[in-house]
């Protein structure tokens, strides 16, 4: 297997704001399309592909407070729907993929990890380790999860490909959204960091609040505190980028030089 | 946790035969009807649905030879198909799940399961006991499975709710398809097997043959095999019976006295 690299294709990016379980099919079909040509370009190259889930689970999720574990008498229908949204934009991300010639696979993170009170305390990474070796690629999303200790919660793409970049010593990480990279003057958005380092950690992630739309896993200060956390440990980098940009997914994944903000020891 | 019972939808009973990927959406909606008035009259019941894939993806594991490991230059992309057919009919049955109130979520077998020259070798069920543990249903599904030795195989529901059952110390299982049970006269349909024992085991299976359509994982011979293994090594009974049947499917799921084959030791 030649380099591995992990890329998050955000579910804002993906999905509609303003309507409900709408995918932004153009955008959807790009990005599969860059992720092809971008295949096709560097041989030996492996990609897991994961994907947010917008507008898709955040809802029930908000509205069953399934991140916080099994409260409440509908908690398990909670469950059920989040899984069932999240599990519907796979399919439809997925089936783009195939579309573009991409030999793609779902890998379900709640039939193939279980959390610890919201922290990824248990997973079984064969079937992506065995895909990647036939070069079939994975597609995790972000999902409900069985828990041990609170019954449910909800898994972030971020966390599960921290997990995977950990177990399975990526290069590095992708996340394609629809900012610029990390601004240091959110909404204004003049000033955007170009790198975020141990140095200027600290300043850099007290500018940064939740996203914007409805989302339970914390938008672009999650992304930035896990980004530094999987740097800190493993030296691993990753990369922000504004995945609207037509050719920009495509230049990351290869590795060239784009606009974006990059995370790094 | 009470009772555990696992069960198998047909393929063939919850998809058209004669139109390719078409789900026959009456079937399923009642079916899914029955499993959630069997659980709402039997407190402390915890079930396991499993499906088969019907005419969804034993189509594209046909043409890719999918089931025989990974052969030629597109086999990947069978893997990819396979994995997509089979995972979009899953979601239809879960949302009809759903729909009648019953909390249901996927388990995806290519996520949490490999196999070793086509046999489980390996799973990952601790979602499913947790998910059993919380009250919400497990629904796992025939499916490609990354291989160790052979790079891809398939996965029948019988194998993996064996693999279930064995693991999770099932009470028992009941299959519901589209034949009254076992035909000891196959085509002709008048004589069924009541029971089927180890004693009249090796007679029995000599009048079955695979399945009419096509079914990469065996027919009627594959489900009695498996069933007759899991009963000798553990003793846990399958009943096969009709679920085109009305009320078939739930009475057998409550434990009552239904027409049908039992295999037992």
């Amino acid at each position: 297997m030649g380099e591995l690299v992990l890329v998050k294709l955000g579910g804002s990016l993906i999905t509609d704001k303003a309507r409900l379980e709408t995918p932004r099919m153009d955008v959807i079909q790009r990005l599969a399309s860059e992720v092809h040509s971008a295949c096709e370009e560097q041989e030996g190259l492996s990609l897991v592909l994961g994907h947010g889930g917008g507008s898709f689970p955040h809802r029930p999720a908000d509205k069953y407070g399934t991140g916080k574990g099994l409260k409440g008498a509908h908690a398990c229908k909670g469950i059920a729907l989040v899984q069932d949204a999240a599990s519907r934009l796979n399919r439809i991300v997925v089936g783009a993929l195939i579309e573009e010639d991409v030999n793609a696979i779902s890998v379900q993170p709640s039939s193939c990890m279980v959390t610890e009170n919201g922290a990824i305390s248990s997973a079984f990474l064969e079937p992506i380790e065995l895909a990647l070796k036939v070069g079939v690629m994975p597609v995790p999303y972000g999902d409900v999860s069985l828990d041990r200790k609170i019954g449910c919660s909800i898994v972030s793409t971020e966390r599960i490909l921290d997990f995977i970049a950990r177990k399975l010593k990526a290069s590095r990480v992708v996340i394609a959204g629809i900012e610029e990279g990390v601004w240091e003057d959110y909404p204004a958005r003049k000033k955007m960091a170009g790198q975020i380092t141990p140095e200027n950690y600290e300043e850099m992630i007290g500018h940064l609040h939740g996203s914007e739309s409805v989302d339970v896993t914390g938008g672009m200060r999650h992304k930035v505190e896990r980004a530094m956390s999987l740097a800190r440990d493993t030296g691993i980098r990753t990369q922000i980028i504004n995945g609207s940009k037509p050719g920009r997914l495509k230049d990351a994944i290869l590795g060239k030089k784009v606009s974006g903000t990059l995370i790094r020891k």
